[in-house]
């Protein structure tokens, strides 16, 4: 027989503990937010069997990011570099940025019949890459790509590039080309980053090329993309500044160029490095070999014949893969059989 | 007259509004660290005097952080750059890298007489400045930069900068180089930081000399740090990565460069640029002049002959600033008269 003052009061202490709740609810959800270190590893990496690639990459997170480890890393310190053709998408039956050379130079052959005319303009129209990739230096190649790359603004070389990825189809899978990305290798960029690691591409494609699209397809922002490159010309037009690509000091970031590039433009050495061909060799090197911090390193090896390519032995145009997968039993680098380890290789 | 169940109710009822105002401290506590782009902004530049760059900069900060205002920048895009010599520490008597460079020769003369016999090293060890700036390219200044910057391994560089930065002591102020940041520049920077803000130095000095205080000394990353710089070149040596710092390609990070640079290493336009003389010229235009960001650029003037120093209309070695400054009052830049709008200097 509760009085009127007693009712109130427990009405007031169920109010009360209502708040609580609520609050407490609130408590959960704001220090998930803080602790969003720790999600469910093994969920994570999803598209991926359970092999040993995917255990070691998982036990190695857990131990560089716990601080009672004596394998502890700190946070500013967790740099992760990726190749980007063939480690985040596929690089057949060309590099991607190849095929947009390719389509811009059809575009203007079509409407400029001096410039159709040139050999190396005539090797793209036919899809001749035996012309294209003889010499030593590919040099018909590297002159599609300047003919495609150099002397505009890179406000309008991004527009190009932007046009082309929205419309371009892909010629065995029949999608655009930004739909092509990995998901077992999404997943991976998703939980080292989860874990405070920064994750960079660093690929012998161009830095202005995968700017363009880096951050909305994989996350990674403009300032975390390492590629070739060649200095840009700063001037003043009509008052507006503008810069205008060039072909000065080319750098190739490639083979030994990747570690020079990594100490560029990070000036840190990385603890992850996941690549797939001798070009990531060197990368894969620094990365792991001598570095007082634990490190991880890993290779792409392309096996699906049917669900991707089975190419890298003996490429047809980029990728291939001999030395570092001899090397990586000595080095310890976990070599990735995408046929046997992924359960998927797209998002659908 | 509370019967014993009514006093535990109280008490209960006491115990939980206790809990209550436990959670909402910690919820208070969570929030600010959840909305830690809240600070109060006339604390944060305590060391400023009530001027007009500081009230500015303090409102743009608010306008380009508030997501109802038509000046929103999205976070990923708040990019400020800042000069370094000048800007952000002092640069007289002569920069603080050209002064690590002097002390390495003198070192290296001390135990090597043929060394010292070169004309640019009995220069050095007479500090005579004139003769190290004559030529249109400062030859002989390029020179001792050369002999003291290349041809060792970048462990090597680290170690030897680190330790010259532990003891060398500035002539005028008697402190170590690294005592000596503009504690004002600090504030700025920490308040941009603190509304995500990414800060960048931009700088003629060499990355690799920034790179090995620059996290230590002003919160600032080595992937944050653009300066000029040359190729490493990648060796295994006994089986062990190492990267050797040349003279290949190298690059000059100031004038129409540190547009060049910020393009090369960042890939998008920075929102705020603070620079102290000419050579910060283009970087201001490039981040002002036609950016469809909202935008804010400034100059640290020197006009401080007691607590620092007056010199960039006509300096003795680094730091004139006569065309960025003409170009101000056009460009709607900022000019810090450091005399006049600082209270303080360096932080003690």
């Amino acid at each position: 027989m509760p009085s009127a003052f007693l009712r109130r009061l427990l009405l007031n202490s169920l109010c009360i503990t209502t708040v609580c709740i609520a609050a407490d609810v609130w408590i959960q959800s704001a220090k998930a937010q803080l602790d969003s270190q720790a999600p469910n590893a093994a969920d994570a990496l999803s598209s991926w069997k359970d092999c040993a690639t995917k255990r070691a990459l998982i036990a190695y997170v857990q131990r560089v990011c716990d601080p009672k480890s004596s394998d502890f890393v700190p946070e500013p310190e967790r740099i992760a570099v990726f190749d980007n053709d063939g480690a985040l998408w596929p690089e057949n039956p060309v590099p991607f940025q190849v095929a947009y050379a390719f389509d811009v130079v059809d575009q203007r052959a079509a409407s400029d019949p001096e410039f159709a005319k040139q050999p190396m303009v005539q090797a793209v129209l036919k899809r001749d890459i035996p012309t294209l990739l003889a010499g030593e230096r590919h040099e018909g190649l590297l002159q599609v790509m300047a003919m495609t790359h150099a002397g505009m603004s890179v406000e309008e070389f991004q527009k190009s590039v932007s046009d082309w990825m929205a419309q371009a189809k892909h010629p065995k899978f029949n999608k655009r080309y930004d739909q092509l990305t990995y998901q077992p290798m999404q997943e991976v960029l998703a939980h080292l980053r989860a874990n405070g690691f920064k994750t960079y591409i660093v690929s012998g494609g161009g830095a202005d090329f995968m700017r363009v699209w880096s951050e909305r397809v994989y996350g990674i922002p403009p300032q975390q993309v390492i590629g070739s490159s060649a200095k840009t010309k700063f001037e003043l037009r009509e008052g507006k500044p503008v810069l205008i690509k060039t072909l000065d000091q080319v750098f190739v970031d490639d083979k030994a160029g990747k570690p020079v590039g990594i100490h560029q433009t990070i000036g840190r050495r990385p603890i992850v490095c996941f690549g797939n061909s001798d070009g990531d060799h060197a990368m894969l090197q620094y990365t792991t070999i001598g570095n007082p911090r634990p490190s991880f390193g890993a290779i792409v090896h392309h096996t699906d014949p049917d669900r991707e390519y089975a190419y890298d032995s003996a490429p047809k145009s980029s990728g291939k893969l001999v030395e570092a997968l001899a090397d990586a039993p000595n080095q310890g680098w976990y070599v990735i059989d995408m046929k046997e380890d992924w359960t998927r290789v797209f998002a659908e």
